[in-house]
């Protein structure tokens, strides 16, 4: 079996959990199989890169960056960029290389692959480079030698042969895409949960782990707020039907399996609740509901990189309309300046969160919604928006009902430990 | 005119220096000439990196290392070696960004270059590898493009693709044999002294600046303890013709230009004057004055990577001879343990030191010998050793009169400031 692990910063965050993780890796081989690790930094190891980097080109930005270093890092434009990439790649450089020593010290035959050595193509959009390609030909050749091969996470070269990386969260997206050049027959994210939860066990405390999820409701979940996974590399698992396994580097136990949709998937009507606090609703008030007006102001946002995420327009009365929909926390001044600045009636509303219903049992179960509405009227909590796909239901709550309204779907729809 | 410059890891060592690197590399290019900066790692981040990987391997190592990390490191063979040059290449990746990054920032066009991109091609002898080729392509579009261009120093690829390291100092060999590679003007060696002097000014407070130096003379200075270059790079520089102009980064004034042979310098009859205290003298006693007896005693010693320096043997008595050797310091004791078991009468001598002069005049000028072993005499000084090529000589004599030697002949000579 080829297997590939995936290990996060805090699973390499110190010398001792190096070692930790190459006992593992040792025990993998010795079972038989192949093994393929794909690293991150070690923790807290990009950041101060980043930090680095940020404090050389502004001096005042060393004390009291709060938050957006990486935003602020990356508004520099390309040749920045660029450098970014080249500097914050060699934190998984030194991770990839003690795992890899680690690994020989204990008596197994381990050798590590960075930059180009890994064929990982990607373009040049640096430090949110999109995979193009995956040249296997290295990899396979230190498999055949016997070998546990490390891989530098987050990374790739582009067609120039410079490093770039793959944003935030890139290396659950490398360990996939490697998996699936290399048709694993598991890609294993080892993290410091135990698995894919109901909800978030830190919000409700009888939160189960869920065995089984098709790909499909994964990516809803990690749309929704679920940090368990990166959206991307659930994408990349579900294009090339790469089984991911998350569970946990601590005890190994069995985690949460990914995998293609199962006929028996369908009984189960709600997998998961989840909620999103990071969220903001704007609404612009009295749009001339003529075609295009709405698109403009979608277009002003996209512009300059804010991503939507809701949007509800209201019915048309007297030529005009209103227009709410949501974007991330931190998007929201700069949003509402750009849309004043162009001559929009603007209402903002910070103190919003969003609940979610994933469950590939809505698609033919009817009045999932209707229960949640009602569960959710039954405590007091107004819906100020809805939004609904195939397999999820979202609403918008007020932000101070976001952990009242997760408890009483959780409960409603019955998930958790009985 | 195309200028390499190299900054040493203290030139680099944080990020206001930074900074003012990239300051002076903008100076460079504002004269209209083009210029390549191969940087070093960030003072201590070597050390750090090779710390964490001994720490990494041998808990214990965390604390009490004394001096011979790299060596403890290297001793563990060809996979951990190879890991080894992938983590510690890290540290020249980091700054060779940081400064690309600060150009940019002040204005200019800068872009790094690091392992593969570099063109550095070695053997796979990890830790210490060879340069075998330089490929030059991708300098030279980033010069045709207007950039500065920021080569990661000490590192190379292997024919296999992997990082290789050139062994400590190992920058200035990568940045002159880049501008070899390139045909550069100049190598300027930026540094944290002004320059060669005629000997080392802590001790000798009149030493004065050398203003030319020609590469053999450099060659031998560098082999008798002269720190300012390391003796590969003035190997490399003397086989290509490569000027080097050693000076100090922080007031960029002139400093010792190091220059193929030219006419007016063998008028000099003496150009500087080292100590190196690095010697321990070993004597074995009554060698069998047989052919091969005294080969074989050097052999054992090569085996075991002993680099031996000075070497006397005496007249031979009643079929025997005494045969004295200087070995590194450190190599001391394990010397005498081989030597020993091998059956021999070994006397070792940890408190010896050795005094060289240099002069490119010598090869004309008779009785620089005798008016050395003249002025060492006329100090009460006794000569213990000596060896001689044809522009240096060395004496080894006690420890304790190290520097007296070095101040009698630097003054008997007529160095230094009138």
């Amino acid at each position: 079996m080829l297997v590939f692990q995936k290990y996060g910063g805090t699973s390499v965050g110190s010398l001792a959990r190096v070692r930790r993780c190459a006992e593992r890796c040792l025990k993998v081989v010795e079972g038989g199989d192949q093994l393929v690790v794909v690293v991150s930094a070690m923790s807290g190891e990009t950041n101060r890169l980043i930090a680095l980097a940020n404090e050389l080109v502004d001096p005042a930005s060393a004390e009291g960056s709060t938050g957006g270093p990486w935003i602020a890092a990356n508004k520099r434009g390309g040749d920045h960029d660029r450098e970014m990439d080249q500097l914050v790649a060699t934190g998984e450089n030194v991770s990839a290389s003690l795992l890899a020593m680690a690994v020989n010290h204990l008596g197994g035959r381990a050798v590590s692959l960075v930059g180009h050595q890994l064929g990982m193509k990607t373009d040049d959009a640096f430090t949110r480079a999109r995979i193009t390609d995956v040249e296997t030909s290295r990899i396979r050749e230190e498999l055949a030698r016997g070998k546990i091969v490390v891989c530098a996470g987050f990374q790739g070269t582009s067609p120039a042969g410079d490093i770039t990386t793959l944003g935030r969260g890139g290396s659950d997206t490398s360990a996939v895409a490697l998996a699936a050049a290399l048709s694993a027959d598991v890609c294993e994210i080892l993290t410091d949960v135990d698995g894919v939860f109901t909800t978030d066990p830190r919000l409700v405390s009888h939160a189960s782990k869920i065995d089984r999820l098709c790909f499909e409701e994964m990516l809803e979940l990690a749309s929704v707020g679920a940090k368990v996974l990166q959206l991307r590399s659930v994408e990349v698992a579900a294009r090339f039907g790469v089984p991911v396994h998350v569970r946990s580097s601590e005890h190994m136990g069995a985690g949460t399996m990914i995998v293609p949709e199962e006929s028996s998937m369908e009984s189960v009507v709600v997998s998961a609740v989840a909620l999103d606090r990071n969220e903001a609703k704007i609404t612009i008030e009295r749009v001339a509901d003529v075609p295009g007006s709405v698109a403009a102001i979608f277009e002003a946002l996209a512009a300059v990189g804010v991503v939507v995420d809701m949007i509800v327009q209201n019915a048309s009365t007297e030529g005009h309309t209103d227009v709410s929909f949501t974007v991330p926390g931190q998007e929201l001044q700069r949003s509402v300046e750009l849309l004043t600045a162009r001559g929009s009636s603007v209402l903002a509303d910070a103190d919003i969160c969003k609940v979610s219903l994933v469950g590939l049992g809505m698609r033919s179960h009817a009045g999932v919604a209707a229960k949640m509405f009602r569960l959710l009227a039954g405590e007091g909590i107004n819906i100020e928006m809805v939004s609904t796909s195939t397999i999820k239901i979202s609403v918008v709550v007020g932000e101070r009902y976001g952990e009242l309204a997760l408890r009483t779907l959780h409960d409603g729809f019955g998930l958790g430990d009985p």
